[in-house]
């Protein structure tokens, strides 16, 4: 079973793509092992990740989307590192009450998503391991293990590297793939397939009046990410600390602060301009209320897996030159400690509590 | 949570082994990617393998067995290469139905375990992810993948490269890994912990009779498997296909057969006189249906993650010569196709289906 299914959803798919690669890749996918050539100045940086049915997605999810985010959150991982992904491999527990022909439509749908991904990051699948767990298991579980390279005299981006007067900034529009969270979470819910968690109730006449663009771009940057890894490449030399937001700003720039002892100041209005900067009629005709839902999303939403990072504001006018590069200003290091953020009224703690509802 | 499971159980444990290795793994454990420093003339190759409560082991399982073999099993696979371990991570979905208590108490077994298989093979944790699955959740779910390195002018042992004329070999005492199955099962069984499946009743008398000695061999085999890196590395320009064997060797040796087009020979004689030279008072007083139950457990026995390899026999004195490395001929490659067994009557297709039951 286990060779059939790899041979017909993953090798038979990927063949093409692994042999564009088949210099790095020289022993190609006929082993247990999979054998990675890299150039005597390269070093290897790898991620895992595990993603469950249940926790990281629901069941009847678009098993297209989960294939891509499967791959495209541990790309995340390697991008925050400034390495240039090559390879991944794929570890899959399938639950055996899923009938036989459930989980062949299941597979040939995850992959075509998997192997999407993989070919917009030039990625292939070099390995993997398929299990059936036993009859009461759960759902899924998949763990991905990337590989990228960078040069060995490239060491990442530390948590702790952030420096005093250095600037704190993001690609893309973090908070849009929860906004996105919340657009699927009531769609859901109006389909009955799953309900909407009773504290997002307040949410709903705000994504009633939400325009078919906005809630279009939402969806697709919750189920397609799509880390911005050429950025994370020419961040190499600019970039002190750096990280990938898969935790919303408040969640992971925490990480930056305690690690490198120094304070974080978000500043409400730049992120606010992110906003605006998308979708400056729609932002502009918004309530007080709802633009500030719009910064909770930014806050505290997670899965965006764009890039957040601190420079030294010398070197940010060769970054925003580049026009294929959408990156923006959104706070600043000073000395002190922890996350706050910057209002009209002053410097206030990120008040992540009070987003707790948001966890659903 | 996660950070403190990974700080506690994980990193602090492993700090000193990872130490060791700082100039493989120049970035630490700090990071949510590992760098891996390759010299210029090496390879890395790599495997991953998920492992499933309920279904490569039960609750009630030793937390320290299950983390030896999980990283054991994976280490064999890059041995079956003839690449040197140098590292692994680590995925590892807990589920939320186990208290926090009983959650802490497995990890400081498990982690122990794991990091004496990591100590014997000097192999350091160098990454991972810990994920709580839902409510509703199996058992635990664990991801490794594992790194290994072999020069570039090694392409690893093909299951396509045996070749006609050449001899089979082995590494141990493949099948003592299933008697300790049965064992296990047997001691299950009597202290209720699982029913012995109804099919493997007859083996009781037998392994009542069972010596200590045998028993507690048995026992190590299947629970602490060491699989011999250092005979893969050996073999490296003198073994054509090879393998590890975790199917058994029926199981595994018809892969060699299917991709070399040609015709494996057991000698049935050979396979005995492996468990003869290891118990040689107790094989020669056992009945001849006993001695075929051995048999019996060394074509369709799994998990030994020993090594089965083809090489011309003119390499063979080079290797016997080496009384660290217990090895030995039990066949030979043959024009044709299959596997099959030689008796005292001829050459007789493996009785595979005749084990069916075996798989409980």
């Amino acid at each position: 079973m286990e060779f059939d299914l790899i041979a017909r959803y993953f090798q038979a798919p990927f063949a093409p793509l692994w042999q564009q690669h088949g210099q790095r890749w020289p022993e190609g996918l006929n082993n247990d092992c999979a054998a990675l050539q890299l150039q005597p100045d390269e070093r290897l940086w790898t991620s895992t990740d595990t993603l469950v049915e249940g926790v990281h997605w629901f069941a009847g999810h678009s098993p297209q989307d989960i294939g891509w985010k499967a791959l495209a959150s541990n790309v995340s991982d390697l991008m925050a590192c400034g390495a240039q992904p090559v390879g991944f491999v794929l570890a899959m527990t399938l639950p055996t009450r899923i009938s036989s022909s459930a989980q062949h439509e299941f597979l040939a749908a995850f992959s075509a998503g998997l192997l999407a991904c993989a070919q917009h990051y030039q990625c292939p699948l070099v390995g993997g391991d398929t299990t059936s767990a036993c009859a009461h298991a759960p759902g899924l579980v998949l763990t991905l293990t990337v590989f990228g390279v960078a040069p060995q005299g490239h060491n990442g981006f530390a948590r702790h590297a952030a420096a005093v007067g250095e600037g704190i900034w993001v690609s893309g529009l973090p908070g849009l793939a929860r906004l996105g969270l919340l657009c699927a979470a009531w769609e859901n819910a109006a389909q009955q397939a799953a309900p909407l968690p009773t504290a997002w109730a307040h949410h709903v006449p705000f994504l009633q009046a939400l325009p078919a663009t906005v809630r279009a771009a939402a969806l697709l940057a919750l189920h397609r990410p799509q880390p911005p890894v050429a950025l994370g490449l020419a961040l190499r030399g600019v970039a002190h600390a750096a990280l990938d937001l898969s935790d919303g700003l408040a969640g992971d720039l925490r990480h930056i602060a305690q690690g490198s002892q120094c304070q974080l100041v978000l500043e409400e209005q730049a992120i606010l301009g992110l906003w605006r900067q998308a979708y400056p009629d729609w932002v502009d005709g918004l309530a007080v209320s709802d633009q500030e839902r719009l910064l909770e999303c930014s806050l505290v939403g997670g899965d965006d897996y764009q890039l957040c990072w601190t420079q030294a504001d010398a070197s940010a006018p060769l970054l925003l030159a580049d026009k294929h590069l959408p990156v923006s200003r959104i706070g600043r290091v000073q000395a002190g400690q922890g996350l706050v953020v910057q209002d009209s009224g002053g410097l206030v703690p990120v008040p992540y509590a009070s987003y707790q509802h948001f966890a659903g």
